[in-house]
Order: structure tokens, then C-alpha cells, then sequence
């Protein structure tokens, strides 16, 4: 199944999970969208503007993966620690997990891949 | 979880699944070596040497998402089509299918994601 760069749904987003700044994502898989037998529930690739903030938030009944493509970032995790992110760094979110990212003085890129 | 990128295990494996030519992996989580309460099974960035084959083969008990990064493919999807990839095309090979990737004149990186 192939999803080609020129058709990925492209979305805007603010203060996403209480955070703040603007959130640019591209889609694709848009969440619930794909397969529903599939385990893969989003695939996206998202820019975080300079100082954005994707807020505190649990992962409840899925799990998430960060892929750091480039900026530089500051990653918490579920024990409230934060941690320095960039380039090729992966961050892993389990069930009833927590995790937020901040971007640092540049954009921050990074593909978001949602496992249920 | 954090997996920095200085940490990640490096392999080169060669003619993969029956294939041919190099591929240069970088796993953050190498295959079963993550958490196994974890939907995620292996995360790997890959890059295929020019005409390099990664041979087509079943996904058996899981399923695995690429994204393209740089460079250009040929993709092999389960009904046995071939298409083009390049840059931000992701492709999903769910539990039970096929799949290949074949690297065109120049080095073809992308991201493998195994999810369980």
C-alpha cells in the first residue's frame, strides 16, 4: 500500500495538547484513517515552529514513536524528565504513557508514527 | 523511552531477503531487542546502495511502514505492482502481505517501522 508525498492531507494545528505555537503536519495516514485492521493508526510528519510547545499528554490506549529529522528539540518523558533531542534521535511513548516536545530556536521535524 | 542517535547499533547486511547489494542499517530499536510489552517490534533507518534489492518478502506475524527520506525506488507491493518512490512517500505492508524495495542510481535511505 503506498502513499505518495503529493496526496498526504496537510493540517495547521495550535496549542496542540494544551502546548503552544503552530504544529504543521502532513498526513500520510491521517489518524483512523488508514486501515482499520491495521496496528499502524497515524503516520505523520510534523514541524514544530521555533519555541512551540506539543503539550504533556498521555497515550491512553496506543502507543507513539518520534522520529527527530531535524531542529533541535527538548523531549520530556514520562517521568518529567527532558532531554536534549536532534537529528536521527527516536523517542518511544508506551501505553498509558506520557510525553511533550519543544522546539528550540528553529523548526523541529520529525515523523510521528502511532501504533494501537 | 529515548533512543539517541549516537547509540543506535549499526549492521551491513547484504542481499537482504534474498535480494542483492548493501544495506547500511541504523537501529534506535533493533528487532525484538525494545520493550516487548511494545507494539513497536524494530525501528531502522536504511539506506540501499545504488540498484541494491531488498527482496521481496511476506510480513508474516507483523507489518511494516517505510518512509522514504532521500533518493529514489522502485516498490513492490503485494499484488506484485511496481511504483516509484522518492522523498516523503510512505508505504504500509500489512500482516499476511509482500513486499520490496529496489534502489535506482543512487543511495535509497528511508525508515522501517515494525509494529507486532
Amino acid at each position: 500500500m503506498l502513499f505518495k508525498e503529493a496526496e498526504h492531507k496537510r493540517a495547521f494545528r495550535k496549542d496542540v495538547q494544551g502546548g503552544k505555537g503552530e504544529l504543521d503536519c502532513f498526513y500520510p495516514i491521517p489518524s483512523e484513517e488508514g486501515p482499520q485492521e491495521s496496528r499502524f493508526r497515524m503516520v505523520g510528519r510534523m514541524t514544530l515552529a521555533p519555541g512551540g510547545i506539543l503539550g504533556l499528554h498521555t497515550h491512553e490506549t496506543d502507543e507513539e514513536v518520534y522520529i527527530i529529522l531535524s531542529g533541535k528539540g527538548l523531549y520530556t518523558d514520562s517521568d518529567g524528565r527532558r532531554h536534549e533531542v536532534g537529528p536521527g534521535d527516536v523517542t518511544l511513548t508506551m501505553k498509558g504513557k506520557k510525553h511533550a516536545l519543544e522546539a528550540l530556536d528553529e523548526p523541529l521535524t520529525f515523523w510521528a508514527v502511532i501504533a494501537r
